[in-house]
């Protein structure tokens, strides 16, 4: 099975055709479309998207992301291994979220070898003239380490992290997505919280976004009085803030990047 | 085979999780994505498409419609079974042209069995965590009295009919959709507005939208002349407004509910 | 192998009921979308992307276009074939690309057997009613020449092509696509441009377009510096108009059908 998450849109035949290089290769694979809306250019998104979807597929999946502003460049195309799955994608920190959690149990290809490209590739479209067929031979069984180099010097840029000010009393996370329904997806994980509540040894809190304050934590979105604004637990286990059938990103008017706070009250 | 329609849209990664679920338990099961661009919240406009489209399919489809924004409420997950289609939903009315259609041959389940859910379910994500693994278990051959307990206290709500008033004289209906071409679509199906006409005795008519006023019904869009306004029975039977290559919805400038009226005439 | 380019978009059940018919005649038959946002009945859009991507798919895909505002008029159902691909589309001009490149091997079909159809086929969705069943009939080895009756007379419009002119010294071409990174697509060919080079003696050219000019063409997008405007042959080895991360088509405000010119300076 072959995943594709692109930054191509649906206004042209870009997709399309990538579907026709794997199926020539291989056409009895089976190709998941996980997005192909991505903001343009916008690897950070592409890789928030990857990390919330990759774990649903089944082991031996193949990955590919494009979102590939330096094509064409000295940018190295990648194969990333983490044994259960495989992820192709350009060397430009798409894929840090799965760079980070399989740390040490990763082994990542520079793809170099011709032979699994199409023939005089393009510098403009990697994802038609290499991604595509890459990815069609390795669902095809060919070996990924004929396919290039071994390296280490991959690039993993910095995410921004939550942090704890004011000896811990703080949390302060960013938000990272926003979807369709308004929902402010935040990077705000469950368990930290829970763990900093923990610590401070309290159920008090306060979160705080702009001007709002928000100080309970609701189960679902229905949960919300007309126009209220709500915190909750996401689908990814990400603090979201939400108006229950209303748009809370521009209730309250905030993009992506904008902070957001908690503080921890303890007892 | 499964079908998709969703309110989830595609800038994200919500639909492609699903299939994730779905291949991860039946990898050899074709899944048809029939709309993911509902309306957010919009049960009638999903019911709408999956009445329009469900009859296209294979005996033994399976449908699932994840318009939900009672989700992790205790509105409950829903299969319905009609002997030739089975159809997945929540219990908010997402369903109710086929439980009109098939209201004497119909089974419906509360799907109340946690075997066949992902672990530890969600409450905001049950396309991911509860209608796809069904859906998936269902085509692997499941039996469906498995899945819950048998209810027949179902939610179906009134849908607006169409009405004959003065005396019969007058039928009328309302805009239940707007396509991408700005035809209005309309709820007046072809063979309720033939009978009309015989019991009035005669072939006579005028439609009334707005201030419009139209006394033809055309075969097809490109009778219309440039900027006509005309009246057409659409692929769905039922009275269109059209302008050939314009945007009749912008021209006449209506929405989803505006009142439409047919005057008969009779001889 | 049946491939789908449509106008019909996304916010509908129509492209999804095209897939119900296909899968209920041919239910193993693999379905892929090259495009469904055609701007509404533009069949020179359409014909671009076909044109850039049918051969990048198996020998043998037949490839549906439904672009089709004369549907239920006279204009009649075409299938086309080259002896490595079917082509299936309204005789509006859609194919042209087609038509023109296997002009001497082509063998076209004008759709005439109901036996292929859906019944009764409507007169406002032969996507549905006749186009895909005949896909679906047409997948499964039905020999093409029992779908209808050879014709000679089929519609080829004239399209615009890149002219010279002061004694072969200009290139005169235009815009034919802005894709969704706002790179500016034209009509000029890469082998054409270094055969007029070739034939002024000299490597030295200027593209103008709007109060733009540009002398040099880049290998990639990444070559251009912030907010350069740059020329670069793309994916399909037509010369584009791009700004490396900008929107090129929203800097020098072009829309589809402008001029663009290339004075060739000889030696």
């Amino acid at each position: 099975m072959i995943t594709l998450i692109t930054d191509f849109g649906f206004d042209n035949h870009f997709v399309g055709t990538m579907y026709g290089v794997i199926l020539g290769i291989n056409p009895d694979v089976k190709i998941v479309d996980i997005c192909h809306e991505v903001k343009p250019h916008d690897i950070y998104e592409a890789a928030y998207f990857l990390e919330h979807s990759y774990k649903y597929f089944p082991r031996g999946t193949v990955h590919v992301v494009v979102v590939d502003p330096g094509v064409g460049s000295l940018r190295r195309p990648l194969l990333l291994s983490t044994g259960d799955f495989f992820f192709i994608a350009p060397d430009n920190g798409v894929l840090s979220p799965i760079m980070e959690t399989f740390r040490n149990k990763l082994q990542v290809i520079h793809l170099t070898n011709h032979k699994f490209f199409l023939e005089n590739p393009s510098k403009t479209f990697h994802g038609r003239d290499i991604f595509a067929p890459v990815a069609a031979y390795l669902s095809l069984g060919v070996s990924y380490q004929t396919l290039g180099e071994l390296i280490e010097d991959y690039y993993l840029p910095k995410i921004k992290k939550v942090i704890f000010d004011d000896k811990g009393s703080n949390m302060v996370g960013s938000v990272i997505f926003i979807d369709r329904f308004g929902n402010i997806v935040t990077n705000i994980d469950k368990r930290l919280f829970e763990k900093a509540k923990q610590i401070k040894k309290g159920e008090q809190f306060q979160i705080k976004i702009k001007d709002h304050s928000i100080e309970q934590i609701k189960d679902y979105y229905a949960q919300g009085a007309e126009g209220e604004l709500i915190a909750i637990f996401g689908s990814s286990d990400k603090l979201e803030i939400s108006i229950n059938k209303g748009m809370a990103s521009k209730f309250i008017g905030v993009t992506v990047g904008e902070e957001i706070k908690i503080l921890l009250k303890g007892t």
